[in-house]
């Protein structure tokens, strides 16, 4: 527990996590991280169509997923979803005292809420909470806002990146929540990045939006879809050369910013309710990045995929299937599979393997599949982790 | 464990179920089930791209669907599924067995096979098991029959309705196995109807097609979908008036067979893997029929809501997000969940309800759903089991 720095270490940013009381455990749950001024700041949200409060301020803010902000808010413990007319108004006032307290316009302050749903935000806490937490701004407390913005999230997830740009570092650093859940809640993903890159609001946009195609987007826990998800980075601009669209300084910058969000993705993954192992689902020789994206996620997604996983059984059979459902285009003739690095289905033929070597490699914390499609040239790796009797603990037999 | 007749009753097919060797536990393996003529038959087969040779050989015995045939041989215990070329030459076999046994030609006997995927059928059994059926083909065989197309089923499955046509009476008689596993094999949906009505083949195919969509279709026990799914229905035309499309006759016999179809679904979702309860979710005020079957599947497909259900929570916030999630047009000012007819979300809007009885009411062994989309008059109720701790174990804990 020791202050590791993180999401302060780009020059410009301070921040503060704090316990307002809505957590019974005591720990921290409410958020401020702000930058110095006005920041180039990009937001990417959930495509649920029902959404909490916090993400239609957000949209509110930034209708187009890009502008200027000084920064956010974060509680965990109420998540402000389907809570009408007055969860708006908490999402606002949440915003708006932050803005106040620390000389900002209230169109400046973003916000999220993770944690209930159906319940409205406790207010009171939530005020005393953005009060102290904005008092208590600095470089020192990155460790308490990663915790204050966990629910069920059993590790504290970050990730720190630097590049060089223009003769100077670079620096890019992230938090994550992942998939944790406070019954009857949803799970959630909450993401915060910031960086000292100098970089216009819309190619941050752009940018952050190609970074997390193949990593956030990548990642299924569940197949469940959180109304809360949202991932924010902001840009203070003071390392580094002004970064241009397609220089090499831009792709340097966009590699930097891919590397963090998947290491945060992978965390998230590696902490998934009940999850004992990382699984990696890479499929290749697709026709289409969509049939890759499609047929890897399909896998994935498989609820019996993930318990033989979980049960350390290479059942191949069960990755066959959930590639044949999926939307991609598939020739059951051409399809190959291994685990492992080991072939165990090789152009819709069964093959003979050492399944002791299989079983063997299953007992490891990270499982490399790979489906080999034969079509064509495009690939796409989802990530997930195994399915196991914890999960269902978690989900079913802990009561509201 | 008496010899209720159910696949024999409507005139004109005798059946036989014996052990033939496949199953360690010395339970009935292989079944015979045939029509004492060549008969209407119609079948629908699995959507999945990677499809068993049982299944490959029955599409080329009625490439449209429908056609004349004898019977269907089926086995448990071995899927015959992802294997080669030696798969599709053993489920000819089977087929070309059966059809000399009985005097049918090749071309006139369909053929099924669940259980282990990957694993080449033990022929010698299975042309053991098929001399041994087809000499004991019979009339008070049927509990036999149907024990020989389980795999993990805990329950036989059947269903008997009647109707009159014609001024006579015409049966419906089925049975079906379902979300059933041996390691590593797939859930796999077998079902084999008979009737005595008189009805073409394409009628029959017309109709049966019509009488699965809102039964055997509308059913998810895990979202996974099976290379082997099989759904068979033969007419022997014994009873009743020639049924001709569009007459009260017609409407009469899809009632009648759609009431057999859903009595055999919910049959197999009670006894899915790890079920304890049945779930009813029913979509109404949809604006199209395609958006009520969007959001049903999509909520009975979620895996927190239906770990919800199992821990008796009245979770209407996953129920909520699976909707927001799903293919469906919602409009979350018009959304409305109620749980065994307990409001417990109005208009985009908490509803204050008595938790104690929700909670009481979730307890039972069956649960229903009600979401009111509020845009049109559209609907849909899909069927679906409780996510438990026992789905895990029977797949991941229960080794290859």
């Amino acid at each position: 527990m020791g202050q590791v720095r993180h999401i302060t270490l780009p020059a410009g940013f301070v921040a503060a996590g704090v316990h307002c009381g809505i957590k019974t455990t005591g720990a921290e749950d409410l958020a401020v991280i702000v930058a110095e001024k006005s920041v180039p700041a990009a937001i990417l949200t959930t495509s649920n169509q029902v959404v909490g409060a916090p993400v239609i301020q957000c949209r509110k803010i930034l209708p187009k997923g890009y502008g200027k902000i000084r920064g956010i808010v974060i509680n965990s413990g109420v998540a402000n979803v389907c809570t009408g007319k007055q969860g708006l108004t908490d999402a606002e006032n949440m915003a708006g005292q932050t803005a106040k307290l620390i000389d900002a316009q209230a169109g400046e302050i973003l916000v999220a809420s993770t944690g209930v749903i159906g319940h409205p935000l406790p207010m009171s806490k939530i005020r005393r909470g953005i009060a102290a937490a904005v008092k208590s701004l600095g470089r020192g407390n990155d460790s308490s806002v990663v915790r204050a913005i966990m629910t069920t999230d059993t590790k504290e997830k970050s990730a720190v990146v630097q590049t060089r740009i223009g003769g100077e570092t670079v620096t890019l650093a992230g938090i994550v929540k992942g998939a944790g859940m406070i019954a009857p809640s949803l799970a959630t993903m909450i993401s915060v990045i910031t960086t000292d890159a100098k970089i216009a609001p819309s190619l941050l946009y752009r940018t952050f939006k190609a970074a997390t195609a193949e990593t956030f987007n990548a990642v299924t826990i569940d197949s469940d879809q959180s109304t809360s998800d949202t991932a924010i980075v902001m840009a203070s601009g003071l390392a580094g050369g002004k970064i241009q669209y397609g220089t090499s300084a831009h792709r340097k910058f966009e590699d930097a910013l891919e590397e963090v969000c998947l290491e945060l993705a992978l965390a998230m993954v590696r902490d998934g309710e009940g999850a004992t192992k990382l699984i990696r689902v890479r499929v290749k020789s697709a026709a289409t990045k969509t049939d890759a994206a499609a047929a890897a996620k399909s896998v994935a997604n498989s609820p019996l995929f993930k318990c033989a996983i979980h049960g350390r059984d290479p059942n191949w059979g069960r990755i066959v299937m959930a590639v044949g459902k999926s939307a991609a285009k598939v020739d059951p003739n051409k399809l190959s599979v291994s685990i492992g690095g080991t072939r165990v289905y090789a152009k819709g033929q069964p093959v003979k393997f050492g399944h002791r070597t299989v079983r063997e490699y299953l007992k490891g914390d990270t499982v490399d599949v790979e489906i080999d499609l034969g079509l064509g040239r495009e690939k796409f790796t989802a990530y997930t982790c195994d399915l196991s009797g914890a999960y269902i603990t978690i989900n079913a037999d802990y009561h509201t």
